[in-house]
C-alpha cells in the first residue's frame, strides 16, 4: 500500500485484501482484528535500565542528574551526548489530512502517528513520539513545533494538508537547527524518483530525455515535481483535477522549483490530462483512484511507464496497468513494484540524525533516491522489479548512509565521524551508543 | 533525597553519599559514573508488537489504521480505547527551575525529565514523554500545552518557577479535559501532609490543634499551605526569606487558600522566622539549607516536629535534627523519614488516568495523602517511621486506588468501573490492557 495522500474530498475505501473491513468501511464491531490490535494503543516507553535502588535513583535522577543538567547548561552541545535528543523524532500532525481520509482532527490522527512511531523504532531504531496538535493554524503550528524542538533531534511533519504544509515546513526549517521533513512530500518524492530511475534503466532512457506527467499537485505531487526537476528532468507537465496546470520551459521550471505552488495555475488549466499525456513517456499519479483509462494510454509514447500511487485505489487499476503499460507501479502490496514511503522516511531520518544534520536539503533527498534505486542490482532489474521491498533489511542502513554522507558533503552535518549507526538492524537498534 | 525545589538564587551542592561529584560539582570528566549512565539518554520507545509482514503492516498501519481513525473521528471518546492516550503523560518543563539549580533552560532540563519518565514507567506503568519548551512565557506555555494535549491522558508540569507556575497550571486545567498537575507543588504537598498526619499520630495531637510554620513560599511551600488548610490545619504561619509574610484568621486563610499568593506579603514581613516559631509545634522547610538552628527550636513548643526538606542540604542538618527534635524528616536517603515526591506523583497520575479524571482536585490530593499515611501500619508508627519507603511496592497502587475513588466521589471521573490498573506492579505494567 502506498502512504501517499489522497485529496480530502474523495471518499475512501480502506477495504484491501487481508484487511477485514465491513462493506461500508465503518467500525461495526470493536472485536474485529484491526480494532483488537489497536486496543490501548501500539507504542510504549521504557527506561534503558531499571532504577532498583536508592543508589541508582541518585545517579539517574536526583541529586546526580543535577550535574548532567549543569554540564548541558554550560555546553548545550552536550544535550546530544547526555540525553536522548539525538535519537528522537517528533511525529507532528494537525490531523488535517489523515491518510486519504481528510480532515479528521488530531485525535483521529493518533493511531496513524502511533503506527509511524512503531516503524521509526523498528526500522531505524529511532525513538519517536506522536504529537497531535489541536490547532490547524500555520502560525500556531510553527510556534508550537519551534517550542517543543529542544528535546527532539528531528521533526517529522505528517498528514498536514496542502498548501499549508509547504509554508509550515519551510518556516520551521528556517527557525530550527534540527532537520524538519514533511514525509507526505519528500518521503514520497524520494521513492518516486528511485522507482523512476530504475524504470528508465529498464527501458534504456535518461531522465532528461523523457516527458513526465505528474497528476495530482497536492503535497506529494508538488514535492515530486521539485525533486524530479532537481534530478535533471526537463520535460515536466503537472496536472490537477481541472487539467494541465503546470508547464514551462525546462530551465525556468528547474530554477523556480522551490516556488512551484506559485507557478501552478490551479484554476486556469491550459489543457486536459489527455492533452498533457500526448507523447509523454511517464505518468506519475498522486491523485485519486481510476482517473486514468486504457484509452488515455494511447496518447502516450510507446512503452508507457505508469506509477499509479493513489491509495488505496490506484489511478489505473493494477490488472489494467499490467496489461497496457511497459512498467506499472502502485501502492498495492499484491502487485509488483509496490511504492511505499516506508522505503524512505526511516533511512532519511536515521541518516540525518546520524550526521547530526541541521536540516534536510535537496542533496540529501537525491542521495536517498539514488541509494534506494541502487539497492536493486542491475541483474535483477526488470519491468516487475524497479524498487526494493519495504521489508528488505538493507534499505534503511543504505539510505541512511547515503543521506548522512550527503549532509556532510553539503556542509550541514555537525558530526563528521563515520561511526554512525547506519549499519543498525532492528535487532541491534535498542543498544545504547556511547558515541551518541 | 527530596525532589523539592530550591530557590534559583541559591548555589547548589549536589555532592551526596554514593554520588561521585568532584568538589566543585562540575563535570570534570565524562567518564564518571553519572555521566556514563546518561550517555545517549535514559529512555526509549518501543512498539507493543513487531510489524514483521505486509499483513501486520496493513493492520497496524495503512490501510487498516484508517478504519480506526474514522471510528475515532466519529466518536472521539474511542481515542482512550484505541490509542495510548489514556496511558500517556506529557512531562512538560520550561527549564526555569531545574531541580534546585535555577533557570538552566529547556535542554538542561531534559535529563531530569527523562529520569521522571523512567519513574513514571517503572513505578506506575505510564508512558510519559518529555517536552522541554523553548519559551518561558506563560501565555505561550498555556497555548502550547493546550495544543499538544490531544495525544496525552495527563499533563505533568515540572520544574517551572514560581509564581508563574500557579497561573500556568490553573489556566491549563481550566482549558483541558485531562488532569494537569505541577508536581513541584502538589506532589510535595501530598507527601508533606501524609508525613505530618503520621507525625501527629505519634505525638498524639490533631491537625487542628497544632501551630505550623511553613518556611519557603515558592511552588512547594504555597501548595503545602493550601493542602494543609484543606486538611483542617487552623494555625498556619508562612515565612519566606524576609520573614513572616503569611498569617491570618484560620477561617479566612482556609477560605482563601486557592489565592494564597495574593495574600502573601513577600516584601512586607510582620515578623522574623523566630517570631513565627514562637509556640509552634511543627516546622516545615521548603526553602534552603541550614536556615534553622538548634537555638531556633527553643522558641517552639515541646516535642518539636521538623521537616527539613530543602535539597540537598536540609534547613536543619540531620545530625542536629535527630538530637533536638521529637520527629525529624528530610530528603536525605541516609536518615529516617525520607520524604520524596516519588511517593506521590506516580500514584496520583495512575489513579487519575485509571478513573479517566477530567482534572486533579483537592479531594484527590487529600485522598492520596491519607492513603500514603495509612501505608504505615499503626504498630509500626514511631518517631523514626512516619512515611513509607519510595521503594515500597504497595505505595503506587494504594495511592492510585484512593485517587481514582476520590475522582469518582467528586464527579470528575469518566470511567466508573473498578477494573482499573491500580494493582499493577512494575513487572506487569507493560502488559496490554484491553480495557484501556
Amino acid at each position: 500500500m502506498s502512504l501517499i495522500d489522497r485529496p480530502a474530498d474523495e471518499p475512501a475505501n480502506t477495504s484491501l485484501p487481508g484487511i477485514e473491513a465491513p462493506e461500508d468501511n465503518r467500525p461495526l464491531s470493536m472485536t474485529d482484528r484491526i480494532f483488537m490490535t489497536h486496543q490501548g494503543g501500539k507504542i510504549q516507553v521504557a527506561g534503558k535500565f531499571q532504577i532498583e535502588s536508592p543508589d541508582t535513583l541518585a545517579v539517574a535522577y536526583t541529586p546526580g542528574v543535577g550535574r548532567v543538567s549543569q554540564a548541558i547548561a554550560e555546553d548545550p552541545a552536550l544535550t546530544y551526548r547526555l540525553t536522548g535528543k539525538g535519537n528522537s523524532v517528533a511525529v507532528v500532525t494537525d490531523g488535517s489530512a489523515v491518510l486519504g481520509l481528510g480532515n479528521l482532527g488530531p485525535q483521529a490522527a493518533l493511531p496513524v502517528m502511533e503506527g509511524k512511531v512503531m516503524l521509526f523504532q523498528q526500522l531505524a531504531g529511532l525513538d519517536a513520539w506522536p504529537l497531535c496538535l489541536a490547532t490547524q493554524d500555520p502560525d500556531e503550528i510553527v510556534r508550537i513545533v519551534t517550542a517543543i524542538a529542544p528535546s527532539f533531534g528531528g521533526i517529522n511533519l505528517e498528514d498536514i494538508g496542502a498548501p499549508r504544509c509547504f509554508d509550515i515546513e519551510r518556516r520551521l526549517q528556517a527557525h530550527l537547527d534540527i532537520p524538519v521533513m514533511h514525509d507526505d512530500q519528500h518521503g514520497t518524492a524520494v521513492v518516486v524518483l528511485a522507482a523512476l530511475v530504475n524504470a528508465l534503466k529498464v527501458t534504456k532512457r535518461r531522465l532528461d530525455q523523457v516527458t513526465i506527467v505528474v497528476n495530482g499537485l497536492g503535497a506529494a505531487g508538488v514535492a515530486c515535481c521539485q525533486l524530479l526537476l532537481a534530478a535533471g528532468v526537463t520535460h515536466l507537465r503537472g496536472c490537477d483535477k481541472k487539467g494541465l496546470v503546470l508547464t514551462g520551459r525546462p530551465e525556468a521550471l528547474r530554477h523556480d522549483r522551490h516556488n512551484l505552488p506559485v507557478l501552478i495555475q490551479y484554476d486556469n488549466p491550459s489543457g486536459t490530462l489527455q492533452d498533457a499525456l500526448r507523447g509523454a513517456h511517464v505518468f506519475i499519479g498522486l491523485s485519486v483512484g481510476n482517473v486514468l483509462t486504457p484509452d488515455d494510454l494511447t496518447f502516450m509514447a510507446d512503452d508507457p511507464i505508469v506509477f499509479a500511487l493513489a491509495n488505496p485505489e490506484p489511478e489505473l487499476a493494477p490488472e489494467l496497468g499490467s496489461r497496457h503499460c511497459r512498467i506499472y507501479a502502485s501502492g498495492r502490496s499484491d502487485y509488483p513494484n509496490q511504492s511505499n514511503n516506508l522505503l524512505a522516511f526511516p533511512g532519511l531520518f536515521r541518516g540525518a540524525l546520524d550526521a547530526r544534520a541541521t536540516l534536510f536539503n535537496e542533496a540529501m533527498y537525491l542521495a536517498a533516491a539514488a541509494a534506494l534505486a541502487d539497492l536493486v542490482p542491475t541483474h535483477c532489474l526488470s519491468e516487475q522489479c524497479i524498487i526494493p521491498s519495504a521489508f528488505n533489511t538493507h534499505v534503511v542502513p543504505t539510505v541512511a548512509k547515503a543521506v548522512a554522507q550527503a549532509a556532510r558533503d553539503t556542509g550541514v552535518a555537525r558530526r563528521l565521524g563515520i561511526n554512525h549507526r547506519t549499519g543498525m538492524s532492528p535487532s541491534t537498534s535498542r543498544t545504547r551508543d556511547a558515541d551518541r
